[in-house]
């Protein structure tokens, strides 16, 4: 065990240090200003893949940020060519570094806002504000067909880190007086646990903690279940200021506040 | 003028050796897929910046993710600290890449659907139909804050080149039987020059080339004006199957299209 978590060390290493050299080649190419055209360099005429060859680094950017932007939608699996790059992505610097800039503007937006009694912020559970990359990096992040029963497993231990830059912004919003309203698919017989992991990933304090009532939305998206749980709270008078998911189906639909964040996950698809 | 593309196409190279040094590492350092827990190495408990180094590689890829996900709204210009990075990614392989995924994306949903006489696809013109990268590349990639007299002057000399993959998605919708409308912010008094533009660019033919009336629309959103227009062609009997551009303003508001397209651009923004 110790051995592993050596080796694994060593490659993140390995990673990093590609990045930062590949950050300072970039930083020592800076672009002039020069005033004249330019036309003849634009890669605009390039082909994808210098001399047919295939740069997974550069397609799998561009399949993550597919994802990212909703053009990439209703996807089963990663692409196989993208389980090493997706792997590096989620256990390297990007992913934490992509998911802070999306808290901070999160929070740059609510500091600004008048925060009532009834003033909420919903936020997703998985991959929004638990992780559960110790179980996909155990299932080739994404690669793998998802597996209800064996991800089920997972839940129950009740042992999914926060994620850090989430629970900044938890902390944060619940200074500035706001209600945290909790939405996630999980079903109600996982409520208590995943109440419990919260607590002991620093979540201690929430309005609502809503659980998905598997019978009334049978067959219905995640778009409908969050769409409709998001209505009732408005009818009982919260004001949703903010809505943050690593999901589109988080945040698109209706009732969905007043702003949305959408958090990174290159790892699955719900639609 | 010889000499400087020498020197750019050195540097577009350096920039390249870095991208696959990087992606070779990578590709190197693929995590084993051991069946044992892991939650040693994740990274989730790293600091971004190692050892307190800021590393822009990292910090300027979030933002420009966070821009393509619509995290980073309303801002004027490119972070300072970005103009290397946004100038190296718009100039090299991954721009072409990022914009060739979302077009991919729009053809294959566009080919499952029936098309009449009225099915209409909605494209942006600047940096969706046309490109202006000549011009950004002489003024900082964004970092210079918009200066509409020496963009209008670009603009007239009618010399934007077609953005090459969606020139290949605008030709397949054409060969589906698919209508094309463009939608563009640029005013009516350069309709003309915008025309004869499209055309040299290699688009010959469309439904309409719908530009915005100034006085009707002064002081009014780009998200406004886009979706009263898209909402008179609804009136008109036209079926918006889709809708393609750079900015969220294109896709946002009502009348969007059956699907929105959401293609990069990390050098301005247009509420």
């Amino acid at each position: 065990m110790q051995k592993l978590v050596v080796v694994k060390k060593m490659k993140v290493l390995v990673f990093f240090v590609a990045i930062v050299l590949a950050a300072w080649h970039c930083h020592g190419s800076d672009h002039d200003h020069d005033h004249g055209h330019t036309y003849q360099i634009f890669p605009l005429r390039m082909k994808t893949g210098h001399g047919g060859h295939y740069i997974p680094e550069v397609s799998c950017q561009s399949w993550r940020l597919g994802v990212e932007a909703h053009n990439v939608i209703d996807w089963k699996t990663v692409p196989q060519d993208c389980e090493g790059y997706i792997g590096n992505y989620m256990l390297g610097e990007q992913y934490r570094s992509d998911s802070k800039i999306v808290n901070q503007q999160a929070y740059f937006y609510a500091k600004t806002l008048n925060i009532t009694a009834k003033t909420a912020w919903v936020f997703d559970i998985d991959e929004t504000t638990l992780s559960n990359l110790p179980y996909y990096a155990d299932h080739g992040f994404g690669v793998e067909l998802y597996n209800e029963t064996s991800f089920n497993k997972w839940v129950d231990l009740g042992e999914a880190p926060a994620l850090p830059e989430s629970l900044k912004l938890y902390k944060k919003l619940l200074s500035l007086g706001i209600k945290i309203v909790f939405i996630t698919g999980r079903p109600l017989d996982q409520k208590a646990v995943t109440a419990t992991n919260l607590k002991l990933a620093g979540y201690h304090t929430w309005e609502k903690l809503i659980t998905k009532n598997t019978s009334e939305y049978h067959g219905k998206t995640a778009v409908t279940y969050k769409s409709t749980e998001r209505k009732k709270l408005e009818e009982k008078g919260y004001k949703i200021i903010g809505n943050i998911g690593d999901q589109w189906s988080d945040l698109l639909g209706t009732n969905t506040g007043d702003r949305t964040f959408k958090l990174p996950d290159p790892m699955y698809y719900i639609s």
